[in-house]
């Protein structure tokens, strides 16, 4: 292990996340909030000048191997995290570390689950931070950190992959600075595209920041007690558009970028993002139609809600929860399946679940006609058997982290579809569940224990189950033989 | 399509349905019902005639290919359940056929949900036919019939691995008759022992050969409402015994047999399954004495509802809905889990599981150490890449099945964990659930729709999903091209 090239990256972490805490401080400022201004510049300037100052150290080699890229990130999401929390709790907003230390989590993971029963408690400061943080969680503060420092010599290729989502990362063009770069370009100008459009609805700055960074970054974190419920249509509606545009694979806009309308319009698993929201849309609708709903205004509050969770945002205009049960098992299925590969989303990914039904597929028609050559195919092309079998151990090793965290939380007794669905919405990194866990509720009544498992949960979930595992496996601390 | 061959063997099928039916007519006169055993005989008597007749069409061509063998147990499977249903209906002990057909193809497919409210009402007749349904479908009605009549000439191999559990069907012996015979002799045998050991400590014979018949062919169906509650420790252990030797791989009794002691303790699958079990009911007794359980009697009794569900039979002595939520949870992982391939039960079954977290354990070492070639192993022997696929391909299979049923018997409104158990307690052949399905309630709220969605559930289960779905596959359907 190049421990000399963790030490580098995580430098670089620390020094970037003092940065980031500066836009909290500057907010305090503002809205005259002297104390928190000053717990968050003082965390900040702390990182950037230890961060600096252990950065000194240059490692030999720059070359990431796997096993270096899987603990780089893992660690550096866990010091992000640890060095996040302490604003939080210094500020007394969440006095409990481990309770600061889950928003926090939740936050750069882009989840937005929350352990705060009265949100509009906090100072602007502590508000920004919260949502701010699933911006930087959403495109990853790795990728990040390759757009804007370049890695001379190094191969950084192993790095990105380990933190970005989907079963195998393309690069955008062929060098890798450049595809981090265009990234965040893209993501810039769609968050920007969002803050002009909300201002326009007359919604303050303050909150159309706040509701862009957890769209833009599919966090979820809200500014109000009931979410987005006491906005207006208009500013609903443009949230629902841009979340769902958030769960869609950054290639797409590249592709559109580059004009390539075409190509852009061709990706198989685009078209099946599409399919699955309109048609949980439909079903939904339908459903709360059926059961005494206005047709105009269930439509609409079904659309949010689905983009909300398909995407893994976790905002909310209506408490779901209520509705019939079979609108209820619909949201769960989005849950699970979650958005594209390539988005700032969360979840299993659209690209998996193609894969998945493909492979079904296959097997039927293997069974009627076993000498014929079938072949699963995606985007016209045939899909390597490399990425097939890695893309169903993903999907294997997820529900083993699901079950094995039921299991660990059901001893705080609390109801099944409370316990599942809180690991659901965790491990998936969408935010609310059901029941105790429903868009009307919170984290806060589970034990320290759960929490921790849920905090490991929204990590597994955003670096997508392996490099966390790896952290965690003995052969990665062993020497080599 | 050779038609004439899958006519041939439907004959069989109805005519040997026709003798089992004699067992309750010959009940129902021993106990004075004239008029159901009248019912009992008159199907019967029809039946065999019936399949004499139409078995008179003898097919060209004796080879089953493997569409032919899978299209010919699910139909053997469909008609003996459209077959069975009759007297339970025609008796008026179910009046609805719909529902009696859900009783009953819970019976062959030894799942043991039920749709009465008062089973003691029923007259012995109907009771031993429910009972003996377990029986005859634990070890398969074709394995039986490949059993007891040889089909000359003809490869009968894809037939019998389309009845039997388990990712791959080993022949104990060279020969498939023998095999069938073997397995058949040990199933018998193995049923006498149990309903000597009930007599001995003092069951009435009637109720011994019931519970015998739905232990050995890991049923569940009871005779009394509260199913084994109110029955003596002793039976209760003795069932418990039987329920957990019903679970191993028959490998495992015909290495006894030729007294191979070595080889069969030495079967990996029997040592997780083994594992499984030991584990699942320490961990429930504690967290039960942890909540004020009596140690010894909550051992006695989580030893036997344990074995009830991984075995998937179903029979219970306590109400488990109302154990904490964490012992609630690992009965739902011993009912996800299930029995071992090759033996009369349900569920995954123990070797794909084994499998399944074999892959996830190489995964990770292989992503620690790419360069390093794994390989995953069972009884010390490489697993073949066909077996892991197949074995992957249908846990996938089994989850989209799974979810997709819940999500169609949602529209009746009940709760999710309702919902939720109600599937895997038919898909798996287990019988209760927890909820509105638990040990003291029964399937009789749901609407048809649903009733007839979770009957697809219990034959999918019961033949390992494939040959049900390519029943229902066009391709299967239609002429070579």
């Amino acid at each position: 292990m190049n421990y000399l090239l963790i030490n580098f990256i995580l430098s670089r972490v620390v020094a970037i996340e003092g940065l980031f805490l500066l836009l909290p401080a500057i907010t305090g400022l503002l809205y005259g909030e002297t104390t928190d201004a000053f717990v968050y510049f003082t965390v900040g300037i702390i990182c950037i000048i230890a961060g600096i100052l252990s950065g000194m150290v240059k490692p030999k080699s720059n070359t990431f191997y796997a096993k270096e890229a899987f603990v780089a990130v893992s660690l550096s999401w866990l010091v992000m995290s640890l060095i996040g929390a302490l604003p939080l709790c210094i500020t007394r907003a969440i006095p409990h570390y481990l309770d600061a230390l889950f928003e926090i989590v939740s936050g750069f993971t882009t989840t937005g689950s929350s352990i705060l029963t009265n949100v509009e408690a906090l100072s602007h400061a502590n508000l920004i931070w919260r949502s701010f943080s699933h911006w930087i969680g959403g495109m990853g503060v790795l990728v990040f950190i390759l757009a804007v420092l370049p890695m001379s010599g190094g191969s950084t290729m192993n790095l990105m992959k380990a933190e970005s989502p989907g079963p195998s990362v393309g690069k955008l063009v062929p060098r890798m600075q450049q595809t981090a770069f265009l990234l965040y370009a893209i993501y810039f100008v769609l968050t920007v595209i969002e803050v002009i459009l909300l201002l326009l609805g007359g919604m303050p700055l303050f909150d159309s920041l706040c509701h862009s960074f957890g769209t833009t970054g599919t966090g979820g974190f809200g500014i109000k007690n009931d979410s987005l419920a006491s906005y207006s249509t208009y500013s609903q509606n443009v949230i629902t558009i841009f979340m769902f545009l958030s769960g869609i694979n950054f290639t797409f806009f590249y592709y559109l970028l580059i004009r390539k309308v075409k190509d852009a319009l061709a990706l198989e698993e685009i078209r099946w993002y599409f399919g699955f929201y309109i048609g949980a849309v439909l079903l939904i609708t339908l459903n709360l139609v059926a059961n005494g709903g206005k047709p105009g205004q269930s439509l609409q509050q079904v659309a949010f809600q689905v983009a909300s969770v398909i995407t893994s945002t976790g905002y909310a205009t209506t408490d779901y929860n209520q509705w019939p049960e079979f609108s209820r098992y619909m949201m769960l299925f989005a849950m699970f399946i979650g958005a594209c590969a390539g988005s700032t989303g969360g979840g299993v990914k659209v690209a998996r679940i193609v894969l998945y039904l493909k492979q079904i597929k296959k097997e039927l028609l293997q069974q009627i006609h076993p000498r014929r050559i079938c072949v699963i195919k995606l985007d016209k092309k045939g899909v390597e058997h490399e990425t097939i079998r890695s893309c169903n151990v993903f999907i294997m090793t997820w529900i083993a982290v699901f079950l094995l965290s039921i299991m660990l939380i059901s001893f705080d007794n609390f109801d099944s579809t409370t316990n599942l669905t809180a690991v659901l919405a965790t491990l998936n990194n969408i935010g609310p569940g059901l029941n105790m866990v429903g868009p009307s509720g919170n984290f806060s009544e589970f034990s320290y224990f759960s929490k921790l498992v849920l905090i490991f949960d929204m990590l597994a979930g955003r670096l997508e189950l392996i490099p966390i595992l790896i952290l965690f496996h003995p052969a990665t601390w062993k020497k080599k033989a």
